[in-house]
């Protein structure tokens, strides 16, 4: 059977937050003496005394690690029927869609970005979309453990089973007529946004409607992390 | 004297845009055959022939060189004084501060929103900011060579000086009781944001008001470059 790498969780909070998540295996935890007293730690989870040159070691010399790096499992693939079972009565949801974004860092300020503006899940398909790994969860800044990140095999089919569970698709795409701030945007929402390149036509066919952020066309596009913020941002207005 | 290291810019766009630059010093061009078909440059610039491969060696595996790789020098210091005067009689006009930013990524990719939604220039300490590196120049995609940079010995000082220029301060501070969207933005602005652990105080009291984005509360606070874009994205609309 493929294993999965183990990824690495370090600072304060990402790694309570893991703690606290009951999908999240965790291996074992290196933390330092000060920082164990700050931190509760189940009994379960082995604990391994290190100091700050060790951990640095273990995530690089620049990574904001308090103390505490935890190694973990990835986490397995979250249910989406599951996720739209619990959405069915929701009045508001956000979903976000990524259609070919590449980069763990993108995708890991994604996730924080979703969690800080209410989303419920993200949505990525299998093919083409990175793993988890310790610079996406470093983006996250512990958001892998608190929104679920779901892979799925096609992304049309997906778009059209949110349509059937009443969600109105929007896509980002700068050639769109309208801008984001004078279209409504609906109260059951997926937002789907592609990479640099902009999302597969399959995938831009699949949406409802599509809008685009007002910008200076000195510059070709914005990071999608950022293009996918303000698009959630604007949804929670 | 100390000579800063030279910077690699890559990709058909942000080498258009370095070339057209006249404060951008180019030093030499590497370029594939079919790159070199596709982009006009000055004739005194010198031109190495290449290939995938060898601007593969110089920029990495996964950067989107396009077939040309240009190696620059940093920009020099722009005049935030010619700045100022240039901003004199603008009804409208955005500058951005950012303090204690030390991921070149973070500023590369808040240059390109700046540019993306009409900001005047950003502005950092000289102190504790990175300086032109590759890796500010990929996040910002072309955008180092479209809107000042601008590093000031005192950013307290400085803040003083925009105020006495018709310039209104908003500093972004995640305890601030108004949010960003309740608030009347300032046609003449500065927007004034810290790194993860907010700007320092004497920055914040220099502040003429201070906003922060609504944001879930689980998720301790947004990457600086997406609460930037935001922050920026609310002042145009």
């Amino acid at each position: 059977m493929k294993q999965n790498k183990d990824i690495l969780i370090y600072g304060k909070h990402p790694v309570e937050l893991a703690i606290k998540n009951p999908h999240r295996t965790i291996k074992e935890i290196y933390i330092t003496k000060q920082a164990l007293d700050e931190i509760e730690i189940p009994k379960n989870i082995p604990i391994h005394p290190a100091d700050n040159r060790l951990l640095e070691n273990m995530v690089g010399h620049e990574a904001v690690h308090q103390g505490v790096v935890a190694v973990c499992h990835p986490l397995s693939n979250p249910d989406l029927n599951q996720i739209l079972r619990d959405l069915k009565d929701v009045d508001r949801a956000l979903l976000i869609v990524l259609d070919q974004v590449s980069d763990p860092r993108n995708i890991g300020a994604i996730l924080r970005s979703s969690v800080a503006f209410g989303a419920s899940a993200v949505i990525i398909p299998e093919a083409g979309s990175p793993s988890e790994t310790g610079a996406m969860a470093k983006a996250a800044s512990g958001a892998l453990d608190l929104i679920p990140l779901v892979r799925v095999a096609n992304l049309a089919r997906t778009l059209d089973i949110l349509k059937k569970s009443d969600f109105w698709c929007v896509g980002m795409d700068g050639y769109a007529h309208d801008t984001i701030g004078n279209s409504k945007l609906p109260k059951r929402c997926v937002l789907v946004l592609g990479s640099e390149d902009g999302m597969r036509d399959l995938t831009k066919k699949s949406c409802d409607m599509l809008v685009k952020l007002p910008m200076n066309p000195a510059i070709e596009s914005l990071n999608v992390s950022i293009a996918a913020a303000i698009a959630m941002y604007e949804w929670t207005r």
